[in-house]
């Protein structure tokens, strides 16, 4: 029966803490090849965020493009990819028209939703249809519809992909979205503030299989076909106890069936904590101790330049929190827009996670004024 | 016979003036495919500068796919492209190896320079060699010979691809470089400060015929078949006399042959003279009004506005030059190293024309006590 490899998320060229995680990613990359082999699968598909950001560094360019060249000349088997958001959909597209032939699928024009990857296989013909991150304004431009929503345009979407399926050919869904209730952890980018992002899986249904990606965790949501394969790495500590892989999906005559595929990475993203004493004792018998390290002192007396210090047994140790002196970052839901946090506190954190730096003393003045305006107008009103 | 269109320095998202040229560009490049659909040409040939920045903005880059996907699709006619120093090899290659099945051939890693895109044409096939911009640097570390200059760089390229030609077959070199006497424009960027960066015509005598770019101006050099096609359009109000256009190219029996075919550009880029009633009175009759102007004003006086006066009658008015003022840019020679110039001159002009902005006060008076102590040491030494 048809088999395909699901995985998304990759951000090739992301940055952990100024520290490129390139050689991680192209670690388990091998692995990802290693299963497509294994397993004889029909295709590798990636739901969207293959860079990090729209301009990605060259050399993750380059090494993507050999990644490929290596994958399809090795294995020749397909590779389908979307867009997401952290990818820009014009420049990942470039050149796409002339790729498919040879099996490399890049869709990340919404303007083509209707028209699927047509792969042939032993157990006949699959359809992979792909919806690339768009915000609504994209859809509302391309097809002249009124939508206002974000759930609103993906459902147009997923509704024109689905009226596209062929009667008795299976069809796969592969889309870069937010499904409402799903779970966040804290290395994705938020696609809108306040909760606007978030889409219904209800009209995805009708798919023997939705491919998923945005959500770095592996999860399924509102019925068991519709999943996120979760990210190639960890790209936060607060992932420190999520179990990274690819997703292997068999579309068979009852429909889909999935396994977890687990990935290794080259160096973990590990919390550990203790006194600076014992975590020093500890790395030195530490098999892994190049992993990357957030490490929780609870030390209660000052300490003479623990970092250095710990270096020397986790050369890798990336944060140092102080369980005596503030509550630990590891733990901090940066994406949290719950009501318990302020508008400022919630602009602040989605401001340093789209910049990477954090507001000036003088941004962070003229945010307050801006919230206390809005505040005053809003309360004139009612 | 086999021909082929050459053509090199679309630079396409280019800013003029912080003006974007990308409608001028497609207006010629829509030229071109009438002329490749006319001609019935074999291939079209691009001789680098793709794009004129190494991160072209997204909109250049999705005009380009557009462009791309509609010749190919509607001519069946494969195109051949070679990176130049203005693209990212790296990025512009991305995906090549996926391309050149559906006769799209991104040409931009020196490593492959042995191996020819092969042209199967009626009249037999025709070898394509093709070697992207490169420095001595880059030469050395793929092919880990000891090359210094540019010249010595590029000759050891040249001869790789010249011992991979296959005998009684005719075969193009594509190269993106400056050969030594050639004639400069304003709107090339140097390659190296000194004339450093230019290279012998002698060793690509042996090839059938050779696609240059890099030069803005159509010419050939040392050896007839040894041609710059110029770039798509004036990139500089110097440039205002040049015919810009592309070279249609036959391969015969006899050798090559060529054909320069005129491009017109949407708005010209014109250079005026007169006094400012003269030319207000000469633009309410211009059928070009719309033309990119260097106006040249010849009064005396002085003037009310000039610019905004001007721009009532040729609103693309883009520079004004007071003739009884200042030496007049458009004459001068940015790119002229002679010995008349000194060297903080020419590294004011080397940086402006790499960074499109002026030196700073701060920045002149640094350079020129780092001319001077240069200057003394080697004085020093004598």
């Amino acid at each position: 029966m048809p088999k395909f490899i699901h995985t998304s998320d990759w951000h090739i060229g992301r940055l952990f803490q100024n520290i490129s995680l390139l050689e991680d990613q192209l670690h388990v990359l091998k692995q990802v090849k290693k299963y497509a082999a294994e397993h004889q699968v029909d295709a590798l598909v990636i739901a969207g965020d293959i860079y990090d950001r729209s301009v990605p560094p060259a050399e993750a360019v380059d090494a993507l493009n050999a990644f490929l060249a290596e994958f399809m000349s090795d294995l020749s088997t397909p590779v389908i990819m979307i867009s997401g958001n952290h990818d820009s959909a014009k420049r990942l597209r470039f050149g796409a028209p002339f790729m498919s032939a040879s099996g490399l699928h890049i869709l990340g024009d919404i303007r083509n939703v209707s028209t699927p990857v047509v792969l042939e296989t032993a157990s006949g013909p699959v359809h992979f249809f792909g919806i690339p991150y768009h915000d609504p304004v994209e859809v509302r431009e391309a097809f002249d519809v009124e939508v206002k929503t974000y759930d609103e345009a993906h459902t147009h979407l997923v509704s024109l992909a689905e009226q596209a399926r062929s009667r008795g050919i299976p069809s796969v869904l592969i889309s870069h979205c937010f499904i409402d209730g799903a779970e966040e952890s804290d290395s994705e980018r938020r696609l809108s503030v306040g909760g606007a992002d978030r889409v219904s899986y209800q009209p995805m249904q009708a798919f023997d299989y939705v491919a998923l990606g945005h959500l770095h965790s592996p999860q399924y949501k509102g019925a068991e076909q519709i999943r996120y394969s979760g990210s190639l790495l960890k790209y936060s500590f607060s992932e420190h106890q999520q179990s990274k892989g690819v997703t292997l999906v068999e579309i068979t005559d009852q429909g889909a069936t999935w396994e977890h595929l687990p990935l290794i990475p080259k160096r973990n993203m590990r919390v550990i904590e203790g006194t600076l004493d014992q975590l020093i004792e500890q790395g030195r018998q530490d098999p892994h101790a190049d992993d990357y390290i957030l490490a929780r002192l609870t030390d209660k007396q000052d300490l003479l330049e623990p970092m250095a210090q710990l270096r020397q047994v986790y050369p890798n140790t990336l944060e140092l929190e102080r369980t005596q002196f503030s509550v630990s970052r590891g733990s901090q839901l940066v994406a949290d827009v719950s009501n318990r946090r302020s508008e400022d506190q919630v602009f602040k954190d989605f401001f340093s996670q789209v910049m990477g730096d954090e507001l000036t003393d003088a941004q962070s003045q003229l945010l307050l004024e801006v919230v206390e305006e809005a505040r005053a107008a809003m309360e004139g009103q009612e």
